[in-house]
């Protein structure tokens, strides 16, 4: 047992602190400005982000989320460090070196299960980090933590699909950059529970695709980032060489998907918890009331250290699932996938939320960052599964020991 | 003892009822609507609410809030029900029936300390609904819980008072139709703590007062509701006839005000939990998943049980905290109203995010209501003195009694 | 609606605290004396208790808890106040008043629902406070809370009934003064749910009836008050005449019983919170560490706050619960009762818990009566049903609003 | 990073874990029968508890927690997996493998900083297990947190130390087997802040050290393992060579005592609340309430969830803090060890608590283990410093990194 990174762990995140103190942190009210500038948020490509992403590139900083030959090649453990340093700043930092989901997720289902083809057609072009992707899953009449629920068809037409239904939460898809989607529905609802669903590519170009609107969360649109859709697939046909993996095989990679993905978000979040701690630690001490620095106020001091304690403890939780997943593999990590996407939102979002009563009014507004971390941070209770459903597998596997 | 409402107040909350039922409720997504279509957020007049007005005027829902001649006459502990109903639609009930803040405030304040003419020119018009207001009090540079940290200034020169400053979270004041705004400031420094300050009433228009920007609360900009703006006073000169109540009296009116101010607040809080609480019932009564409602789920009926257990408690004290102020006066329900003030944001925070738990992605969309609910309710842990402030006084009062 | 006590209630209050203050608490110490000094715990009589019951039944303080023409007369919301300051000092106060529990459910039962040769036999003398009672319900080998599940059986044999079963946690059940048990067990396990229960009468003395062991509360055997016996009924024969209210109503009368049993457990717990919150001050007050009184930190100020917010909440809640008893019934405040019976335990271990903290090492230990009382208020969130049933039970009522 | 355990620690897990099962949960319902047959509960030896020690030395299980040459010399963190399951069953696992506090602290003092003399009387029998010792620090009439408030006088007096004061909390004092106390005083209270104490050994039986009674902890007298006494100490003479490693050395001892104590609180607390889980899922799976097991209550899923998450990320705080002080000492790992000194103790009495209530009324009593696990956990909130002291000095670490 050992609690140090590797040497490959320490350089890189050397690299990459420095990258952000040298860049990030410095680009984040200049983007701010640019994006407050732009005519359409909807349309505005601050240029920073690309000078940003030019230089992260420039010094290596690239696709560190990606395992194997097309990626950096790094284990989970060696990658998770990273993905929390880049959450402290999570709207520059993950897109500067080409590391935000959802094309972390599609670029990792298309390495994983894309043909060559599929390969040279989109995987390509989203390493270079030249065009987007979206993620189609959850849909908006029925429970999605019930895979069984969905509704959007997908039936086969000669040699085509014919893709029905609608989908919402699509991060990113309004990007204008966003050139294709990865579509969820059923090609064969009459199959075994986990034998229904199958993953489609979809230009997001393709007639019958029609993006209804921006969704909300909270009052933010996330347009700097391609926002949330909400997609109606209305008779859309693409080619059956489209499919991924194979028809049926749909549930499996949501899986395969779903295990780097919550450790990503997670890793991210606590970065998001350590920015927020940090933020708190230099308000209050900044703050003068009633005839001290608030940093002085035992309450605030007692906000500051289960703040450090909550932290330390789901960091830890984090990493040792990375460490599983890369000794025993996702299945192996089950449990732990789960205990962490139920541990790292309930610490993030506590966390966020005494940082912000220390900042007072400025807590919630544009000022800080916090509001918006806050927002996205309490949106992890939800995506990828509700808390309550992974609370209740954990509790069977746990019960299964004693049977 | 007595826990049955009067006959009067029975009698409004029917009447009330009636209204939110065939008008208010049915307009929710009309004023949406109207707000979308607008082509400038902030100039927007959905018709719907000047409908609103007539018809809660035609049957006498008008000034609820004021007691005395100038208003409905009513008692506190008469108006907390009705608070609470026009809670559950905040976005409409409260101004349809000219019962929102910060105008109930101000419109407070004059009927008790403004001298006939400032009752003429600007009390008049706020309670026929015709203008709107803002309360300028926090700062951005201090902590304003500490009232000996404000530091604009209002200076004495012959006939007229200078006033130089800038405050944030100047609710409404960016509605055209504001008109007026009453703003707080230290006249004289080097008086005893409590008798710095002053208030004095500033038409919006008068030179050197500007609007800086709209502050964000969560992403949303409250524009239908005038935003919280940040405004900079610069060499801003009224007539000396313009303080409120004498030089030095700032601090007690800001006192006068704050005692109904926060009962107003809570009551209208218990009502947004109500309304949480209510959406958390359907929605969980229609979704299913994993082959039944999630209402059947036993962590979601703790969820409901528990929202239940709390509001009932919450509104308990509320009430009991109005009929203190009724019997034994605002002062004599000091300790009470700090309760309050601490007790029903968290109720009411802990409420919404379980509805929106429990309604998925839609929970923190624009879809429902609830994601700004939490938005509103959230900020009641700062506004008119954060929790901790509150938490810190109601603990001296309780430790003084064993001294 | 009406916050103040009517004056039956304040004359009755300002006696109750005189009799407290002028003999209850300096009678703590001595009890403690004289149970240390006793050779057998189970046996101890402790002088100090019979001069208190004399010296509150000359005050007229006796039977408080009892309505109608047998007890005092007073209606729950009259009582609600009083039980409270008994919950103060509930080791003492409720017995010298001759309203502890389980005799006071046991006398309501009787006066009740009992034949008038019942009530001489076993009401009067319990009135008297000459002999005590325990109710034997719970049992060890099944979950109780489910009263389908209960296992002792009394048969009818002729003109006797044979019981046979296995009782816990039979409160005061071991005390030498205990004569008699109200014992419930199935009479008709094929009937419908709700009629196969039946209570019967059992004299302590009857053949069969074997005290096993007594329980153990964390490590308190409650001695001083009958502990908590474990009872077996092996072949028990009692005339049929034993009967209360017919074959049948066992559960009716449990249901009867447990409303008032309920909300007394409810406002002697109020009581405790009230002592704890009392003692955690004076403490704090008092203790000096790092160059201030602890009550001077502000965790110390926050628990103190909370805990006074908690309790006015739970207070009037209770209160509300028992104006509804005396205005609309039982039944009509089946939700209310639920709602007390999980937020007072809740708010009361809180509290005592914080005082506790408070007090350090002494807190935990005999020097204190808090570690004693969290015990008991710990197992309020199990008697008279645990907390998740009551919860689910209001989940569902609160549902059916939505049907 | 590397979180699999090393060769020698699953080798040690495995013998020690055969041992639990073979002979130390076999022993558990022997030795509490052994005890309640005693005539004295404070002289009783369950002879089951010579026979573990016997077993436990034949297997080499013995002086584990003691680094170096006199004990097994395991790092901290080989140690602490061992710890956490000899945790799981407290009441003899420890004892049995000569692993038990107060002994461990007091041995680990005398190893590190014991004369040879010292050594040779005390420490050798202490290793064997022949003798018992305890540590005098608390005092009931300061706030000991604060090391400064200590009023026991250590007065030279030629070349004897005369020791006048008052302790409580002297773990183990009463076993009749204990012969050795280490008592924290004053011996320059004109010193320094952390020069003013010395540590001196004084042997039970020297004449003026007066116990004068047994400290309760929940009603329970711990009498099995030498209870918890007040001793007083009325001008107690001790040669000048019984100081511990000089005079003015008594803050820096208790402070390299408190390190490894604080771990292996933290070690021990964790198999507490596994074995409080395991019971949970057990009883669970078991009882059957309202139609099926209370295992596939929603509720009870979340509690087994939620403590299966909270146990993984304290644990392996606690793994890491160990790692600290193997690699950089215990002053390196001062931060850690304070932050598993407040996780551990809240989230172990989270889970045994939600462990009782799975219980019903058997979790309270003296039928499971878990009350008693409950006031044990409960305590170590106090113990070693209250969670505040611990919380405000990580705090001040923080906000440190930032000034």
């Amino acid at each position: 047992m050992d609690f140090g990174y590797d040497a490959r762990t320490e350089e890189l995140r050397e690299q990459l602190l420095d990258f952000m103190d040298s860049h990030v942190y410095p680009a984040e009210p200049v983007f701010l400005q640019q994006l407050a500038e732009a005519e359409d948020e909807w349309a505005a490509h601050p240029p920073i982000m690309a000078e940003l992403k030019a230089e992260a590139r420039k010094r290596g900083l690239w696709n560190l989320f990606l395992p194997g030959e097309h990626g950096a090649g790094l284990t989970n453990l060696q990658y998770a460090p990273l993905a929390e340093i880049m959450g402290r700043a999570g709207r520059l930092a993950p897109e500067a070196t080409n590391c935000s989901a959802p094309d972390t997720g599609n670029m990792e289902v298309l390495a994983q299960f894309g043909t060559e083809q599929q390969k040279q057609q989109w995987l390509k072009p989203l390493l270079e980090g030249e065009i987007r992707s979206a993620f189609c899953m959850t849909e908006p009449d029925v429970a999605s933590s019930d895979a069984t629920n969905i509704g959007t068809r997908i039936e086969r037409d000669g040699d085509h699909y014919v893709i029905n239904g609608r989908k919402w939460f699509s991060s990113g898809a309004m990007n204008p950059r966003c050139e294709i989607l990865i579509v969820m529905g059923k090609t064969d609802p009459g199959a075994e529970r986990h034998r229904q669903q199958s993953q489609v590519l979809v230009p997001k170009d393709t007639p019958g695709v029609r993006i209804e609107r921006s969704m909300h969360v909270f009052g933010y649109s996330d347009a700097d980032h391609g926002g949330h859709a909400e997609v109606v697939f209305d008779d859309v046909r693409v080619p059956v060489d489209n499919v991924i993996a194979g028809e049926g095989e749909g549930f499996a990679i949501a899986q395969a998907r779903l295990g780097p993905g919550r450790i990503h978000h997670c890793m991210r979040a606590i970065g998001m918890a350590e920015r927020a701690l940090e933020l708190m630690c230099r308000r209050t001490s900044e703050r003068v009331a009633f005839g001290k620095p608030l940093a002085e106020q035992g309450i605030v001091q007692h906000w500051i250290a289960e703040s450090r304690v909550k932290i330390e403890q789901a960091r830890l939780l984090v990493l040792k699932t990375a460490w599983l997943m890369d000794t025993v593999g996702n299945r192996g990590a089950h449990t732990e996938i789960q205990a962490i996407k139920v541990a790292v939102p309930e610490m993030a979002t506590w966390v966020i939320d005494r940082a912000i009563q220390a900042h007072g009014g400025g807590g919630v507004s544009q000022d800080f960052p916090l509001a918006n971390l806050y927002a996205h941070a309490r949106t992890l209770h939800i995506v990828d599964g509700p808390d309550e459903v992974h609370r209740r597998s954990l509790a069977r596997r746990e019960l299964k020991k004693y049977r």
